[in-house]
């Protein structure tokens, strides 16, 4: 019943994931037949870059694609799979946090394709490093979207939902958190008119060692040597840092 | 009065940056003469690894070394300073959050040589990228100090304490704060049995990409769009997860 390969995909959604996947979907030789979003800017502009038609309606949906993906917000997928009766197509998601089968409802053919990665238009992925985790609703669909995974990327790894939040979970801390971290960086310097730049060196290093190395190993800081007189005072100097 | 260049060091302290500055020292042609420190195991090891003798009490201390580096630890540095009386020498600590000034009980000839970058034991450091921040008690000295630096870096940059301790203070958040929440991620994987190599790439990306784009322009994740929803099952996710 199921497809032997994917060669025709429907986006939906025009966001930085659905941007930077489609592009890698393209340049994989694999033709979007139609990108669907609410978002006309952005998804004219990937349907100009990527030949697909675009649509703002479900109703305008084709029924033709062998592979439906929804790149949309975590909390738009359950209502966009329930607007969309692709019957016996295959409909995935690309999120790290929502389980496999909210899509039941668009399709007794589901499945997840979670690139664990941060995507932000201006900037080139590399997508054969990046991990992609795979979840379906039958074996033989969990091969067929393995298959599909490996044009873009080395590493991909079948992962249930019950796993995948946790992964998606370490990845708020080690992204989203962290980025806050250099934002506050960032302010520090900046409102002393330092350049960033001098800090730039340690960000890198620091991620680069976690890389070979237990991050508990590697902490040190006044916290972590217990300085209670340098943390009230690095208090003092944020609360006057404003 | 001041000498013109610097051809033989002390060094006080075997820890981490004790011991990355010696070695590099010892690289740029610079001879160490002793290693005067509390901790007769990481000083013995530095002591052979550097030719320079070990000497565990202030009253060994050489007279005759053109520089004296104070690399304690914050708190210990004004207790280490007024055991040694090197009247006409050089005295230069190490720390980002430590005025320059209070190195003035041991020498009126004072300065900071701090390098901005996390130093562990067990990893190569590429000296000549890491911004390295002078100050001294005089216009002499500064540049006598910069002279030397420059010997390991290529980014070498007077800097008053009261802008060096807000670089420190930013460094805290990009290097201390940062790798506890890669403490976390790990973690939070760990119990999953995961394997915390999914979420490396991620973490290397996202300190790349802050050195080409404004921290706040990258911000993305649950907090950053107010997805409650999911914020509310990741404290849950958490609370188990422990």
């Amino acid at each position: 019943m199921l497809l032997s390969s994917i060669d025709t995909v429907v986006m939906i959604g025009s966001g930085n994931v659905a941007t930077h996947f489609s592009k890698a979907i393209i340049n994989a030789g694999i033709k979007i037949i139609q990108i669907y979003s609410k978002h006309p800017e952005s998804a004219r502009q990937l349907s100009t870059e990527t030949g697909a038609e675009f649509v703002s309606s479900a109703q305008e949906l084709s029924a033709h694609a062998s592979l439906y993906i929804l790149a949309v917000n975590d909390n738009a997928i359950e209502k966009v799979a329930s607007e969309i009766k692709t019957e016996k197509k295959l409909v995935v998601h690309t999120s790290g946090s929502v389980p496999a089968d909210v899509l039941k409802i668009a399709s007794p053919h589901y499945g997840v394709i979670y690139p664990l990665q941060t995507f932000s238009m201006n900037s080139a992925i590399l997508w054969k490093e990046i991990p992609m985790f795979i979840e379906a609703s039958s074996p033989e669909l969990e091969k067929l979207l393995i298959h599909f995974a490996l044009l873009f990327s080395e590493k991909v790894y079948p992962l249930a939902s019950e796993k995948r939040k946790y992964l998606h979970l370490a990845a708020v801390f080690a992204n989203n958190f962290v980025n806050y971290l250099y934002a506050v960086s960032y302010h520090i310097v900046s409102k002393q008119q330092l350049p960033f730049d001098y800090v730039k060196p340690l960000i890198i290093e620091t991620a680069k060692r976690v890389t070979e190395n237990y991050p508990t190993d590697l902490q040190t800081g006044p916290a972590k040597r217990a300085d209670i007189k340098i943390i009230i005072e690095h208090m003092d100097m944020l609360a006057q840092n404003k």
